[in-house]
């Protein structure tokens, strides 16, 4: 009887523990839906103010710290994308360049510049509603950018040429490894 | 004889055409590496500066409209890499979002994120001295992203998690398609 007892007692420790987690997953699941739909409504409302179509945010400890819509057009800036935007607000918030805490919430999938831009913030989560081919079929030329990067530089439809040794003059990468003082990143 | 004169003539023409051809192109190679040259003295003053070790500059018709170096760390900006900020600066100085008759002369082969950006510019032509595996050596993830932006989505090393149709909600795409006013870009 004594482990019988003792049986049913570890089986509902289990249970609990179990129901736990996959209580704390649909939770993350359900926060990751929130955040998202609200990046769509920031889409919306970018439209609506004359921006681009794409919303994003970035979230800390389940709290979203930086928002931002596409605002090419506007402030003439290419680089004005609204993932690109959000990532710069949420670093002059912090003072920091590190995102690595951070998840990234963008109502289409982050264009090879942004998805760059993710990587050197560090950031290690990402959660997006539309992908590059819906975004070409409104328009926009995410799919070209990623079919041109995957080519050599001297094949793509932008012309890279590539000069070694122009000037045989400055070599910014021996002077970087020189300097006792800099700040990898 | 009045045959051979005007032979002679037709010759003479073609060589002089020719060689002003000639001439033009080693002008615009010997500019090409001028430029080039520019930037990486530029990246070198990053350093010294106490930034890191690239250096940019856009030019627009033979002369040089903006210049810049990496200050990632100094700006706590990640997305503050020398082409970046040398594509921001043309564009508030020229007014506009295009930088379609400018070239990009870099210190080294533009990041993913960069790249993106020249895309977005519309920027024809970029020139770089060192190349993503020099990068690599120097300690810089550049080719690391390279390698990461050629896999799907789900198999990179940061999550990239895609929900499609999350809310059933706001569409942005459709909103830009329906909306009248606005500037494709």
């Amino acid at each position: 009887m004594q482990e019988f007892i003792q049986a049913a007692q570890s089986m509902l420790i289990f249970a609990n523990h179990f129901n736990s987690n996959v209580f704390h997953l649909i939770c993350l699941m359900e926060k990751d839906r929130v955040f998202l739909c609200r990046a769509l409504e920031i889409a919306v409302q970018g439209v609506n103010e004359g921006g681009g179509p794409f919303g994003a945010l970035i979230a800390k400890d389940g709290r979203i710290i930086a928002e931002s819509w596409n605002n090419v057009v506007l402030s003439a800036d290419p680089t004005a994308h609204a993932e690109i935007n959000a990532i710069r607000k949420a670093c002059e918030i912090l003072g920091t360049h590190d995102l690595a805490d951070c998840i990234l919430y963008s109502s289409c999938e982050p264009c090879p510049m942004c998805l760059g831009a993710v990587y050197w913030a560090g950031i290690k989560k990402v959660v997006y509603a539309f992908d590059r081919k819906e975004a070409e079929k409104a328009g926009f030329s995410d799919k070209f950018i990623y079919d041109e990067i995957m080519l050599e530089p001297s094949s793509r439809h932008v012309r890279f040429l590539h000069i070694p040794g122009c000037c045989n003059g400055p070599d910014p990468f021996r002077k970087w490894n020189e300097n006792e003082n800099k700040i990898p990143y």
